[in-house]
């Protein structure tokens, strides 16, 4: 089985968990708000939500991507690794709106807490799948550098050390957890794009 | 007419029926709860629910990936019958949600009954699609296996009967259902990608 | 400009309007339903407007499929005509929606008028981008076969007339005009799988 | 890294952006709704928002392909750049429900403004992503024409200045930025497709 309709499947799932979001922010205002003006002002942790988990999203689509190129074929075992994690991926907007409603309030813990849960699931499975396609070189490609492979493995086995770092401390200080994640995500775009130019390949 | 506008089109409704399901745990929190953690755990079938369908589509996903590998080329028939499989797909999260806020209450039987007529249904249009496909060779690729073509008969035949003893246990004792409903998903994931390794044709 | 990634935008929204039909049967069963059996029968025409619908964006798709595969290139004029179309596709769920609710109320005028209307346009812009396509043969393949655009422009040309008569009996008599709408999709796909197997080239 | 998943993962964000536009309209007639008819009259603003960003949407979907068709690879940054842009894409239905409902209301302003902002930042990170990819060359295809080049450049440059100049107008006259906001991407459409006919590379 080759990889084309994987990555037409995961991508929609990218795509629509991604574009999902809004609706999120577009159930903070009602019809019937006296002060519009004002409201919008006031539901700005729902923008920086928005924000950070489109980004997150965005960057796990990039890393599955580089997965994908990789490999050039799959399996039934593949496939429901690839299943399980996109799960976790369409998940992601109810986590998010928990944070950017409770953030403020009583309910700060428990919304950070799901939200680094669904993080540290997601990249327990996204290593999972990867490990399972790169072990032994089952399902990669016969050209594949296997120094690029291990670069790969390395830099992804740090997912789920990082957001179990993140959502531990969240438990703490939901706040500081929630900077964690925003900074996670801003940190890893800075890396891959503008100091990483040179080493493009992890 | 070639096949791979329909695998567009099919692979879209997939991704978006279970990206969807997440909008139904997303209603189970409103905003003004008071005890957001107790919240989130008390609505644990939410979680399951989503999971079971989630796996359940992309069990159907995997399988209908499986047909279009032997097939090359539609006729107006085939998509008529792929429109009216995935509007069965597509249907899938609303059982799924009614099972959700219902399974603990009276509307139990209503709802896995409701979840189980929509798998039935599901499975006899898949296997028509199959057989329409796949009777005479119709549709089939000039150098299909046979032995492979009869292989899947068998395996998909067993679907819908599989789902109607679920569904009819559910009516006497929804529970039971519902666990066969997450079972016979289970099952099916264990049995192709784990023990299912050495025939990876079904 | 070639024509794939048209093809991939159009699939995307007719998979999406199809699969978003579904939150208009889901909105009509609300958590604290007490008999949820008995409602879950009494909302019967959500169903049926569930499939109707979903049929008929399934056939709309086949067509625009047919007017692709005689096309090989596009221009802006054709981008967005196409836009225009898409955008009657994608407002198809809201009409759905007021039929299956109203359809035994006093709004089941204005419901079924809105529903006629929106495929009115849309089969309209679909008759538009077709004929801004083939006259001059402005955007057809090299080798097309003059005699099946001849036939294609006949067979399309029926849609919008069709439906205005169907909308204007649903002003006097709005079941009436429900039960057009199902039997049009309904003899479509007859005649174009069935009966119309000897020429599929409509 | 080659840009077909880019393409894939972009058409399913305007798609699914475009589509999601009809649960502003959707939202807007409540089941108990008396006077149905009435009722749709009354939310042609609705009917006009939704016209509006479907086709900007559309029109940005057109300008994206235009800058894909002259590149033939991506970096991480043009890939972050583009969710960045995505991420306002898929931004645009909040706004567009707020103009629909304010529009004659108290929140005029604060609605228009909201959707200006959005549009600007959209056509910025636009002119972000194709500059990154054409200052130098550094992501053109090796047969680019220099001269379409610098045209794009030149046409893409107006769209920041345009929204921004409606966004401060409809601080003073909400009503009239909400003109130029159609009125934008009227003009785009008939210079582009109509009068444009000879040149269209831009």
């Amino acid at each position: 089985m080759n990889t084309n309709r994987l990555e037409t499947f995961a991508d929609g799932v990218f795509a629509i968990a991604a574009t999902l979001l809004i609706l999120n922010v577009d159930a903070q205002v009602s019809e019937d708000i006296p002060y519009l003006g004002r409201r919008l002002l006031d539901i700005w942790p729902s923008y920086v939500a928005y924000a950070v988990t489109f980004f997150t999203i965005g960057i796990v689509w990039v890393n599955h991507h580089t997965v994908m190129s990789q490999i050039d074929r799959t399996d039934r075992m593949f496939l429901f690794l690839n299943i399980g994690f996109l799960m976790l991926v369409a998940f992601a907007p109810f986590p998010t709106r928990l944070i950017a409603e409770h953030i403020r309030g009583e309910g700060a813990r428990a919304a950070t807490l799901t939200y680094g849960i669904t993080l540290v699931l997601m990249a327990l499975l996204f290593n999972a799948l990867w490990l399972y396609a790169s072990v032994g070189a089952q399902l990669l490609r016969a050209d594949h550098d296997p120094k690029v492979v291990r670069g790969i493995t390395r830099s992804y086995a740090l997912g789920p050390v990082t957001y179990l770092a993140a959502t531990l401390i969240s438990i703490v200080k939901p706040i500081v957890g929630v900077i964690l994640f925003a900074a996670i995500a801003g940190f890893y775009i800075l890396e891959s794009s503008v100091f990483g130019r040179t080493k493009q390949r992890e």
